[in-house]
């Protein structure tokens, strides 16, 4: 790339100090017909374009307002004002695009805060924003985060596929995929809808989860992972949930449970470590959001820690490592289950747990991310390997302060009869997964993996609090605008 | 990750030299009851492990066989043998998982060539073979230059919807998705289809490019660029079509179409460059698979260049720049179109060219890879910057040895009144594309981007002849299997 991003001038600026450049970017404000704050997307910050404006065209000048975009060329210069090292004398302005001064006042472009829904709603217009830019960044780093991280690992990354032929894991209500004209849909004999017909010659679906098709990709590969985006048709509309969202799945040969929690801790760390070593801005800018977003909360609601804090007490603790069993004696002898505190109170070893025990457990518990281990098998899927107890199964969840679950994976059942007992007991189809048996038919290893969602990553690293604010154009109930 | 691979012991074995170390893979095969190669996925190269039966107990030896899972105790010796610089002497081997005799003669798991057809349908199991370890980590490698180029260049990766609202660009026909029961779809009072009781409360289909919405993000955030799965529902039971697939599309503020063009040359040279760089192994053995396929074609087939000196070419030429004007010109007075050699002669401007056109430039006039540029604007789609001649578009295609189109793009019609005749010429329906417009009322800008077909770019880099071979889980008319 030839063009010079405003990041490179402004972490650069030695190399061109008194050199004449050229830099693109929007106006983010221009003050006293003089100071232009340029920004391109590439950083949070602005850089400052001084603008003489006995040099320049009366009606150029008045054409610039927020939002404008420009083409600049003038000299780099040590700023004379305090907030920046470096800024620009124009020495040549371009306006680039329209920009309609009739509706220049609408109100999304003014040059102050917009409440996140209704920025929300003008998802195309929100990339400018300063909150929006950094949290799009960083989504960038977590996501480039992951890829290094399981390439470095030798891990192979592995499109499952988006339309598949049965729900089978069960994981969540499914979204139809058709290609019928819905006035019209063929049926068969008895009358029924004759699928057959359809584009893929069966009923098909939007995948809840790769790890199926993963597990038989590690069979041979090894080492995996998945990274694409999961479908849930569940009509909830809270916070933490959207009908897609992205997902990242590995999966790897001959790891038992405990290779899979220490796969996950350093996973979580790496990305982390990887946001705070290239996010430094739009983290800074981040805390600060956080910190004053606290102040406005009831005391007792109060983050214990800011944001960026937070992120390094993750990295520098050892993650707990804690039994399903050790965490409900725990639990029953909390005050909090004593006194009735616990909307659903535990009661008994094999209480499906809540996101409530799970925030106990680790922000007044251990006061760090834990992972609960060794589940009752009842409570989790098919797929899970029996441990010797013959009550519980090799599942791990990894609870992180603030957020619960951020990843749920498991050691696979790769006893072919075990597996089978399994599924007959929870009512999956054989059939329908003839191709995931035969991977326990032939040379069937041990394995494990686990999935995390990318969302509640990046909600968890940014503290915003609404799911919908971390990805771009957000899917829900009722909303598939854009 | 603790374990160590078999790649790590076969490029760092001086480390483990004369030491015990564990292993763990797949048993490739099993000479004269001595010579286990054996594979783990990491590497298309065995690691031979020599079993002294006098050793270990006859039972466990009868057991063992080609796709049996072991792990494997021994000393890291220098080979005797021809063929590997090391082997493993064992001294404890344990067989992990279970093999079943009975179904053991299952013709895929013979130690034999199989047709990729039969391989297809055991997608599970296709993971095993040589050829196809070899595809899919050189399809992570392709997937992980791509992040890498594009995470160097200061671009950030977008998530673009999967699920959309409109059939705006026309790019191709959609699948429908849908939450409804399709026994009982509800009808509003005229009678008609009552999609505003669908979950997403209107008509939806899966996405067939992130386009429009990659420009949205890139008009705040720069660059940026998509990677993800898109849509087909069309009928073509062809070896170069998927209904699922995954797209990447950079978009680029600022940007023109020289811009645009020097970018797609980079991005490809870098990529193949990588692959070139990281590769070599699975390279050397889809290079002699080339070879010997080439050998069984008619003289007059034969591709010209080795499937590592076509890669290597690629990144020493520059790219021959042409405009479709030009091009027309080379074609009318070729000698192919003078003799009716083409199947669609050429016979004026405004021909949309077929793929017989692109490789006779590319392959037989040009000798190089071909960015033609500056289409008639009939022939491409609304959203393409009309040229001041009025009569063409600033649209690029470029086109590579044995495939032809391999990129499409083109610089963006930044004026919304250009933009809006545009749409009403071309029949897009400006109401749906609100948004859209609206990035060109609020500080437009010129830019740029493109599109890349991840698994055109696979079949190219890895010389293999079907689609539906360089991608995991195909989804082709008919078929949704897995």
């Amino acid at each position: 790339m030839k063009k010079q991003t405003i990041k490179e001038v402004l972490e650069g600026y030695k190399k061109v100090l008194h050199h004449d450049i050229t830099v693109y970017g929007w106006v983010r404000t221009f003050r006293a017909n003089r100071f232009i704050a340029l920004n391109d997307g590439s950083t949070i910050n602005n850089l400052q374009i001084v603008v003489d404006f006995e040099n320049f065209d009366q009606e150029l000048i008045s054409k610039i307002s927020t939002a404008s975009s420009l083409k600049v060329v003038g000299e780099v210069i040590e700023s004379q004002g305090a907030g920046q090292a470096v800024e620009i004398i124009a020495k040549k302005i371009i306006i680039l695009g329209d920009n309609f001064t009739e509706e220049r006042d609408k109100t999304i472009l003014q040059p102050k805060k917009h409440s996140l829904e209704v920025l929300r709603e003008q998802a195309h217009l929100r990339f400018r924003t300063n909150l929006f830019g950094a949290v799009f960044r960083v989504r960038h780093a977590v996501s480039f985060a992951i890829h290094s991280f399981f390439n470095q690992n030798q891990f192979f990354y592995i499109n499952t596929p988006i339309v598949t032929g049965a729900d089978a894991e069960g994981a969540g209500e499914m979204f139809g995929v058709t290609n019928f004209d819905l006035n019209n849909i063929p049926r068969d004999e008895q009358g029924d809808i004759d699928f057959a017909q359809d584009f893929f010659g069966k009923k098909t679906n939007l995948t809840v989860s790769g790890q199926l098709e993963g597990e038989t990709a590690a069979m041979g590969l090894g080492r995996i992972y998945t990274f694409g985006p999961t479908f849930r048709a569940e009509n909830s509309n809270t916070t933490r949930h959207l009908a897609e969202f992205w997902m990242i799945e590995p999966e790897v040969a001959f790891n038992n449970l405990e290779d899979n929690i220490d796969l996950a801790e350093d996973f979580l760390k790496y990305v982390i470590q990887y946001v705070l070593d290239n996010c430094k801005d739009d983290l800074d800018f981040l805390d600060k959001r956080f910190a004053e977003e606290q102040k406005s909360k009831p005391e007792k609601e109060r983050a214990k820690e800011g944001l960026i804090e937070k992120l390094e007490n993750v990295i520098a603790k050892r993650f707990k490592r804690v039994s399903y069993t050790e965490a409900i004696e725990i639990l029953l002898n909390s005050k909090e289950n004593k006194k009735g505190k616990f909307a659903y109170p535990i009661e008994e070893w094999g209480a499906d747990l809540q996101s409530e025990h799970e925030r106990f457990l680790v922000e007044k518990h251990f006061e760090c991310p834990v992972v609960l281990f060794d589940y009752p098998k009842e409570i989790k899927a098919f797929y899970m390997k029996l441990n010797d107890d013959n009550k519980t199964v090799a599942a791990m969840d990894v609870l992180f302060p603030g957020i619960g679950e951020i990843i749920g994976g498991s050691e696979r059942e790769a006893r072919l009869d075990v597996l089978k007992t399994k599924m007959a007991e929870m009512h999956v189809d054989e059939h329908e997964l003839w191709w995931y048996l035969d991977t326990r038919r032939f040379g069937s290893v041990p394995h494990a993996g686990f999935g995390l969602g990318l969302e509640r990553l990046v909600l968890f690293v940014t503290g915003m609090t609404n799911i919908r604010d971390v990805i771009p154009f957000p899917r829900t109930p009722k909303n598939a605008e854009f």
